[in-house]
């Protein structure tokens, strides 16, 4: 951020009183311009056993698989991003049984949030963003080709929780180094 | 937003190639400029059956009583910017013991989420923002004089889930007329 989004003048790095941390101010209007997290909203769709999982068209991790997920909007819940995702990714609609995972990425101010979902009538297709779009038997998951550690980590909390019929929210962080490993 | 915070030239609502949704994009040098529902965490901090409260020093709803809660910064997690708001506020340390509730609110485009702790040996202070912290036993909860509605909702599922020792992850969407009532 160089300029003020409200009087387009210079803005510098400062720290504005009764504040601890440097922000973006403007030199000319004063305007204090705050730069915070992004949430991340996804579905874990499920039908007949199976997990639906899309192939990436676009950047970042081009070609690896992912679930539907992607930056909530202004406006919307938490689900109703999520939902909202799974069809533009995967042109299915779900039945959302609640929130699941929550991830916290501080090395790149990100928040995601998960949602388990059944797809209503197992209907699925290829959205604009995606390559392809297919369902998965546990064996069959492309575990060395996942797009994000996130993803990796929902489905494996997701095939231990199913064991027990049980699916607590779950709550963790990851970090730069897991993300490398 | 009217200029581009890149170049400081003027931003123009256009719906992007690809996009559904109007954004504000540079017609200088083509800068797309997102605005993105913001995150507000907070902690239900416990002592001795009670609860630690305080009573905003600030706008909005100054006078009234909050759970120490404030907008997550870039660079932390959710726990450790709920963590950061309780000392600031009510100047106490929690043993953090899990996320709890999460408030979608779509009209004004936030996300709460507050977490469950222990006030570290009962230590709590006036914090910068607050005229008065102080502990309430359920029976004197002020109920007409909280700040939010994230805060009587997490009290309220907080004395109903105390009753059985069980504290599930709560999820709920607040909208505008909920407010107003």
């Amino acid at each position: 951020m160089k300029y003020c989004s409200d009087c387009g003048s210079e803005v510098s790095l400062q720290i504005p009183e009764g504040d601890s941390r440097e922000r973006h101010v403007c030199g000319e209007c004063g305007t204090i311009h705050y730069i915070n997290p992004r949430i991340i909203a996804g579905t874990l769709p499920v039908f007949d056993d199976k997990i639906l999982l899309c192939r990436r068209a676009i950047e970042p991790r081009k070609g690896f698989w992912t679930l539907p997920a992607g930056f909530m909007e202004n406006g919307e819940t938490t689900e109703q991003a999520a939902a909202r995702e799974t069809v533009e990714e995967a042109q299915a609609k779900l039945n959302i049984h609640g929130l699941y995972t929550v991830f916290n990425l501080p090395h790149i101010s990100q928040v995601y949030l998960f949602y388990r979902g059944d797809v209503v009538n197992g209907e699925y297709g290829i959205g604009q963003e995606s390559l392809e779009v297919e369902l998965f038997a546990e064996e069959d998951i492309p575990w060395k080709e996942l797009a994000f550690p996130t993803i990796y980590q929902t489905l494996k909390f997701y095939f231990e929780d199913r064991k027990r019929n049980e699916f607590p929210v779950r709550v963790e962080d990851i970090t730069a180094f897991q993300r490398r490993s």
